[in-house]
């Protein structure tokens, strides 16, 4: 039992590691990242479609896909206008480290100023592997229901903002936003949250302003360096 | 590289050896068993209150739930009427056939007809650990997107029955059920499915009857034997 648990610590030791290189490596050519992580069917590639037509007029913009199979979503991150990889697990339940940085050997980083990282759709996983990217993002959505951040502690602990999506469909569904704004706060004080709904577009504007003044400050603080 | 591939086929013979064992400890009861597997959120918990709710009165019914954490769900559970035991995964993203044993061991079978397995709320891990049910069901949603038997492939593979959930929200999402269901048909072909709405009612006395129908010919069958 011993032995097993240091396995997997190691595990994540070297995950770290090449996370933390990953985040040198970002730093070095002023791209600030962001790793979208969320349940499957939560919006994700739709927050990221939007979030490119918001933006790349005014940013140079990367997505970095990861599937278990397929390459729906990068196509659609491209379509958006992005440059777009697209990392197919082969199975795996969560991106992680090595994936990231075999990714981004494959991008021009200099050209990019924001890079938006989609994990494999699945909230108990991925949050266990860092990146290296700047922010973590969780995505929840409306009609799965009120209770998640209860279910699923780790998910809503782990990360740096949170986007609740498909508010639009907020009167078709019992959601108690009270109820699921407490889990969250008692988990994650004080947490960033943006509700908005990628159909309607209420509340978009609030999320595309906060991204590209992150993008500016990261921009200027490189500059000040 | 292959000693570790050599390690994973151990775990995976290990939990199917595992699994056997459950099975025929269900069979020697006369206990219908199935696993229910489903995204976050898809309505795994809600459809098992309105399946005990409506045969309580002819079945004697017993859950086991699988959470990462809370009991939430086994607490439902059992307020609808039915015997729960709450399996806490402790951050596992699935549940195995020593779990599912362990559980197994603190109930009393032969007071029960159909036994319920909820697995932990992801798309992508529960399928590969079988536990020994007499059938494995996933539960989809019409919010979650008309995409996902194509990008999930391996949970849409791997079961006996699909039962698709929130049809009351298909005038509100932009959702093309004959491109969901050409995705089923290829990964599963002649999947038995089941469209319904636990929110409305429609479509339930079907999934009831059918239900009823196996936990019955379980029964027969045995005696038969």
């Amino acid at each position: 039992m011993t032995e097993r648990i240091e396995i997997i610590e190691n595990i994540f030791n070297a995950n770290d590691r090449l996370a933390a290189d990953n985040r040198k490596l970002l730093e070095q050519a002023k791209v600030f990242s962001i790793n979208i992580m969320a349940s499957p069917g939560a919006g994700k590639t739709s927050l990221i479609e939007k979030t490119i037509a918001g933006l790349t007029d005014s940013l140079r913009i990367a997505v970095i896909d990861g599937d278990i199979a397929t390459s729906l979503d990068a196509d659609r991150a491209a379509a958006a206008g992005a440059t777009a990889v697209q990392i197919n697990t082969g199975g795996e339940c969560h991106l992680d480290a090595v994936m990231l940085q075999q990714a981004l050997a494959s991008l021009k980083l200099d050209r990019i100023d924001l890079l938006i990282v989609e994990n494999v759709g699945n909230l108990v996983c991925p949050v266990n592997f860092r990146l290296g990217t700047h922010l973590n993002i969780l995505v929840a959505s409306i009609p799965e229901g009120d209770d998640k951040p209860y279910k699923y502690p780790a998910a809503y602990q782990g990360v740096d903002v949170l986007v609740i999506n498909k508010l639009d469909l907020l009167p078709y569904v019992p959601f108690r936003m009270d109820f699921f704004r407490a889990g969250v706060e008692k988990l994650n004080p004080g947490l960033r949250v943006f509700s908005l709904s990628c159909i309607t577009g209420q509340g978009l504007d609030s999320w595309l302003t906060w991204i590209k003044d992150e993008v500016d400050a990261n921009r200027s603080s490189k500059a000040a360096n």
